[in-house]
């Protein structure tokens, strides 16, 4: 199957390199809205103007479309829908019923097929809380995220007067998990389930005392959680937290038995190095769900819970069954 | 849906709670080889003749077959498939291909669908598996099992002379799990990631050495695990081993990057009470899928492997989509 890339940022470069690792692909190419001779690619791929794309109509089984959910997406993926396959990573959970109408009436206007909100969450954290639901329907669903980078909070904080850089990490609290865990299906409050540590480079001269409330009292973004904020140097912010691990975890407990005399828990954990390497490398193997689909004949738009997971593999139905089953 | 349990076993009786869990299910009979007026179940629904289950062929949405994998469902399943859209727990991993081939001629031939090895593992493990290793294809996977009993150990200890009762344990290694856990890819022998725990009521003036070595030299089942063996009463039995905890955990780790740069790891795991009656609940939602399967035209066999999660689930894509994604 042949796959091209439309955006070239973290995620990107990220399906880039997870496209080399499966045998039964080949990543043709990158789409950027730059000037394409500014754009290098990790693995050599040649870089096209995204205004030139519809030549390349014919060649691309699949086209995964690497961009922000604030503003790109909603308006790329029904646009590119109308021409090509597609993947998105579309994240922002209360617009998804908007977006997948529009993708939908793109996609099945011109026969082909989209598939939109792929990698871990929105993706394999949601199937993980369907299948968890399925099975223990007499239950209740924790989702917790961490310990990791956001990026949205630590762009929150970058905004704040006085602020030359910021990272954020989300911590799920120990105690909260441990009782979820254990079947005793607390009711938590947002503050009992994660800590927000905030690093934060202040300008010189800079009144940390305000930028420290101004952080703490933050709406939505921190006032709701205990959040810690640690003033660091420029240095230390490029030493030790250059990178982007994130994570977490989905846990259901459940009864059974007709007295509900019996406690189940599925736990769903994610630890990672890399949020968009493995945001990625989820694109990628959704693209080859997409691309199995399409050849059957679908059209419109679908989610991951729509994907068998037998499309997901390389593997044909035999092999799977005799040697993952 | 209506459903029907054929077979009124511990899975029998687990499917039966379970169904009461969904209000889009009915439970309308429990069929048994037994005298039916034999048969008492749990909420009051009827029993009837497995010889007389044709009669009822126009009223049952779903069959869930609960047999054993030893003999009844290699005939049961295919035999019952030929009338019903059926659902089975086929277990012996090894004659899944075999068990497969045999129930897709009989539904293709005869327009229904059968599901088979649905439950846990087969079953969640063997999706977790396959999820992983779509996601992170340059990597490793471990399947750990327990703490939990397994009956098929259980009563290879009871077949030996002078034993009176037993129970077995499967434990998972801690130091194993938490070197998996860490991503270093461990290369693991069979002894390195179980103990096999041994409870064993003897009968009396029963030579224990001569048992004990039994059991720890028995190939297969415990020659190739430290085993442990503790000789209990019949009281001890049946106070403290008296339930059917099950669980496990299925972990992959690998790496992503140009240059192998980042290591991630998914874990799957469950802790059960009631291994039967988890099994059952897993029964359940994929009896309510083979019935959205089968009202869309599809026949012959198919396993976990081929349904979507969303199939599993009583909610509708937009109800999905908006709340679970």
């Amino acid at each position: 199957m042949k796959l091209a890339i439309y955006g070239y940022g973290n995620i990107g470069r990220g399906v880039e390199a997870a496209a080399q690792q499966s045998d039964d692909m080949e990543m043709l190419c990158v789409f950027t809205r730059r000037d394409p001779s500014t754009v290098v690619t990790k693995t050599g791929i040649p870089v096209y103007s995204a205004d030139d794309i519809l030549k390349y109509k014919d060649e691309i089984d699949v086209l995964i479309i690497c961009g922000g959910s604030a503003t790109d997406l909603p308006e790329m993926t029904p646009e590119l829908a109308k021409n090509f396959n597609v993947v998105d990573s579309f994240d922002t959970h209360a617009k998804i019923p908007e977006h997948f109408a529009n993708v939908d009436k793109a996609a099945k206007e011109n026969g082909t097929l989209a598939l939109i909100s792929g990698g871990w969450d929105p993706g394999m954290f949601s199937i993980n809380r369907l299948y968890a639901s399925a099975i223990l329907p007499n239950g209740k669903d924790y989702t917790f995220w961490g310990k990791g980078v956001s990026q949205g909070h630590s762009d929150a904080i970058r905004r704040i007067d006085g602020v030359k850089d910021a990272r954020q990490y989300t911590v799920p609290i120990e105690k909260a998990v441990d009782a979820v865990r254990a079947g005793t299906m607390p009711e938590l409050t947002t503050r009992e389930k994660h800590l927000r540590e905030c690093y934060v480079v202040a300008e010189d001269g800079a009144d940390k005392a305000r930028i420290e409330n101004e952080i703490k009292t933050m709406p939505n973004y921190f006032a709701d959680y205990d959040t810690t904020v640690t003033f660091i140097t420029a240095e230390e912010m490029a030493e030790k937290h250059n990178t982007l691990p994130h994570g977490g975890m989905v846990i259901r407990s459940g009864k059974t038995g007709l007295g509900n005399e019996n406690t189940h828990t599925i736990e769903y954990k994610l630890t990672l190095d890399s949020n968009p390497e493995f945001t990625s490398n989820v694109l990628v193997a959704l693209a080859r769900a997409v691309n199995k689909k399409a050849q059957r004949g679908e059209t419109g738009c679908v989610t991951i819970f729509d994907i068998a997971p037998a499309d997901l593999s390389p593997l044909s139905g035999d092999e799977l069954r005799a040697h993952m089953l």
